[in-house]
């Protein structure tokens, strides 16, 4: 569509912009924190799907990185990534077979919770004379997938005989403390999910069961874990961008948000409102609890998007302190930057207003 | 990812599900509801971003097409498309050159609501000696774009002697009714909205603007529209496909309902839930006022999708009169069709079990 561009101004909006510097901080501060504990980071790159930033993570540091999706692993293994975790359950013959070829070109591990889950894998794996490393995923609170704390060992003890598949450790996602908005609440709610996580590696081990890896997830949480003596790996993904969901939980402010969405003031059809090119289809309809609207003004004195439709975004302004004219641009925090990565082609990547790089989101809207 | 699938049992999971023969209905009913009125109808395509779904709602009547953003008009134009209304505020130097382009190359109108950007986009097509046809947005009442009522004809005495630029009606989005659920109120809202419309097109003929269109929008309204004199253009859309919010607003029920999200169930950990492979990504987190949840399992004795995180989504089987299990499948109907649309890659339109078409979503995340 015309030239190169190499200034944030001539980026055309809504356009997804990452200030690398911030993002950088966010990335060292993280880094710092885990290996001073000895822990391994597992990164979760459903965040980005940016094969370039997966590659920052492990120069930082990180041990492997963790895929939410299939199609994400295969995007990464083809990057060249060597180590890699399949944090779902991967169920459906079609896609078992995908994880079976997948692990022949790079050491892939996958979740499991159920029998008939670990059984197929198992069968398919088995068949071709390999094996696959498995976590049992637990659920610690967030009532999403996960065998409960108290079946656990039940489950592994079925499990452990099926050949082709190795349990090597337990698995946790606690998402639950995102519904918490006082940090003290998000600490303690993190504390306890990893308790029962680790009691529950503590039982799978009292019955013979092998639990090399003990690993949790969101980056809420991170201070946390690695302040918390069996947790072998962490996850975390968000602390790369951060978003008002992190802000929300106190876990990141304004100024440690790396990710925004450039956006253009298109109406001013009254005092009360100014309308920008960023709608539903861009930030996304994503609400958090306790928090008003689907994204912040960057450095607009709270002023946040109060309501979207398709491609429209009502900045609320009867409060602003500036005065909002037709064609002027914004930049908005979204509420959850993952969804929103899932929506752009590419991301630019701009150090003081000059781009830097253009990544293509290399993983964006890959649904299997 | 392997052999051309022929049944929709072989399709793999999350993937978006057309059936084709409940769209043809839909595009019937309304096809001939509009032309038996003499009412022009320009769907608006937002909704699937599909040219072969386009070309369906031209062969059956539409005298054009509306688009919601410039790049969707791009793809259309690209695909054969000669009669197009951009129905957004088209802003800033780079968008506007592409309007001008692509008025070359089509019947391209567009829509103003202030005098800065319809004095941009006149000296845009002035400098080249060119003209666009263009529609007044008025504000009925939804408080997105559009000048109030009140103010309209002081805006059209400024934006008439502009060069490059003519005005030829008025338009309005009546996308408020969205928010009310009982279907008397609904049509209320809609015939209070063309009222103010039509009011608005009487002061502006007074003052001598040629006002020969009358163009408005809600698919929820059309009953209303096409029983009210002066309406001259319908730019509904979501009939073609139908969701939820139009079922909310009794504008139709699940059996007409034409497209789904199937998707597998990959863990039962408890009594409570059914967790699938469609998250946030893939049924968007839109929420419908006084609506439950983020999805409806379609014939699951009114199941709903109740939570959702990224990648999963949780369904409430506490009521459940079936069993589900790990390798199910199930179709969800989406809160909101028009933003899963811009999710995935490519619909499967099926017919009796078969799959019929693959049709690519051509201007699917296109941000610009």
């Amino acid at each position: 569509m015309g030239a190169v561009v190499t200034e944030l101004g001539e980026i055309d909006s809504p356009a997804l912009i990452v200030d690398l510097g911030v993002m950088e901080a966010n990335l060292a501060s993280i880094a710092w924190l885990v290996a001073s504990r000895g822990i391994d980071l597992w990164p979760n790159i459903k965040g980005h799907k940016i094969p370039a930033l997966a590659w920052r993570q492990v120069r930082a540091g990180a041990a492997g990185i963790t895929c939410q999706k299939l199609a994400e692993a295969e995007v990464m293994v083809n990057a060249g990534f060597t180590d890699i975790l399949v944090a779902v359950q991967v169920v459906g013959a079609a896609k078992v077979e995908r994880l079976r070829r997948l692990a022949h070109r790079a050491h892939v591990m996958t979740v499991v919770d159920s029998l008939a889950g670990a059984t197929a894998i198992s069968e398919a794996f088995d068949r071709h004379g390999g094996t696959i490393d498995a976590l049992l995923e637990v659920d610690v609170g967030y009532r999403r997938c996960g065998v409960g704390a108290g079946d656990v060992v039940e489950l592994a003890r079925k499990i452990s005989p099926l050949p082709g598949l190795r349990i090597v450790g337990v698995m946790a996602y606690e998402g639950h403390i995102y519904d918490l908005s006082r940090r003290d609440e998000v600490l303690a709610a993190a504390r306890t999910s990893y308790e029962t996580l680790l009691g529950a590696a503590s039982r799978l081990r009292a019955a013979g069961i092998d639990v090399r890896r003990v690993s949790v997830g969101a980056s809420a949480g991170v201070e946390v874990a690695v302040e918390t003596p069996g947790i072998t790996d962490i996850r975390a993904g968000s602390y790369l961008m951060n978003d008002r969901a992190q802000m929300a939980m106190g876990a990141a402010v304004e100024e440690r948000c790396a990710a925004t969405v450039l956006a253009t003031v298109v109406s001013v059809p009254n005092r009360d409102r100014a309308v920008i090119d960023a709608g539903a289809k861009a930030l996304t309809p994503t609400t958090i609890e306790g928090v008003d609207g689907y994204g912040l003004v960057a450095g607009g004195d709270g002023l946040v998007v109060g309501r979207l439709s398709d491609e429209h975004g009502m900045i609320d302004i009867e409060r602003a302190t500036r005065p909002f004219r037709v064609g002027d641009r914004v930049r908005i925090i979204p509420n959850s930057h993952t969804v929103v990565f899932n929506q752009f082609a590419e991301v630019y990547g701009v150090r003081d207003g000059r781009i830097e790089a253009v990544l293509p989101v290399a993983a964006r809207g890959m649904m299997q």
